[in-house]
């Protein structure tokens, strides 16, 4: 539907910002007018934000993590080598996620997706290649992929690329979630649970 | 949690992102990922829409509505008067979604919110003073105010500071939205829309 209100900026505003994920063409336009009535508390900040972001943003060259400077704060971290833990993701999401749980002085690689041959995804879109340069300055790598099908794919693919080259491979621990119920869990996490019980 | 990862001008773009509304935390930062990843295609237009936005953004001095010149292009269009038709909304966003129900040559009166004494917003707080100096000039008055409780309060308030200027004052009819069910309808709506209801 056209709009005939807000003029040609406020339009190309909305759809830009429709753009994003979780918001859609109704919750833009309640964004940009959230936007325009705090046009100094937010609208101004953002777009300042923005163009810093802009200028700053960098892909780390090795890991492939975000920041603003290359090798990221993470690679530079000379501590982070000590545990000589190397955690590979699928995503930068990923990467963030895992830090905010904090799991201590490790470093990434960030592998760019998962291998899916139905979307074109080959060994070549992913930055394997890199991982196994990597891979002899670590003792061990943990496959830290998501538990999809594609996910578990490129962990194999990727543990038959470094097969001979003396690194322990492991991966993330199947189990009940913290705080979940037993009840909205599947048959596959149940049984995977059952079978890596511990002692209490 | 603190986030170790993305330097400041990510942190900051995530915080600004996440007081959109229908953002929070979790899809701010999914949302400043994704335009990091779409760096050429969306950031950077993104950035650019900000910036022109924030210079050419203006509030109808006549009308309470959002454009990019003041007054805004309904104010300035003479078929907009030929009607006589003065919509009053709380909110742009109303204005916004009757222009796009295509209602015709009307022009809007945005009060700028309703009156709610519990949250200390009284009659001084809105442009009902605009309103009433603009009123003369119409032959018809629609109050398109929410059907809540204080949009109605504010529709009583404003019919009584009107009494006697000699403008109708109509509101919106009630009834069965369109394609809507009556099984999910409330029995408010539905005794209206039966008192209300017309031949087939």
């Amino acid at each position: 539907m056209a709009n005939a209100t807000g003029g040609p900026e406020i339009e190309q505003l909305i759809q830009l910002l429709s753009r994003l994920p979780g918001l859609g063409p109704r919750s833009g336009r309640r964004a940009v007018l959230h936007l325009i009535k705090k046009k100094e508390q937010l609208m101004i900040p953002l777009a300042a934000a923005l163009d810093r972001a802009v200028a700053a943003v960098k892909v780390c060259d090795a890991c492939g993590n975000i920041d603003t400077v290359s090798p990221c704060t993470i690679c530079a971290d000379p501590r982070r080598a000590e545990t000589g833990l190397l955690i590979v993701v699928e995503d930068v999401a990923d990467l963030w996620a895992l830090e905010r749980a904090g799991i201590g002085q490790v470093r990434y690689h960030v592998l760019g997706g998962v291998l899916s041959p139905l979307d074109g995804v080959g060994p070549d879109d992913l930055s394997i290649d890199k991982l196994l340069k990597r891979a002899p300055d670590y003792s061990e790598i943990v496959l830290a992929v998501n538990a999809t099908v594609e996910g578990q794919t490129t962990a194999h693919y990727i543990t038959d690329r470094l097969a001979g080259s003396g690194v322990t491979i492991t991966r993330l621990a199947h189990g009940v979630p913290v705080g979940g119920e037993l009840d909205y869990l599947d048959e596959g996490t149940l049984s995977q649970a059952l079978k890596a019980r511990t002692k209490f």
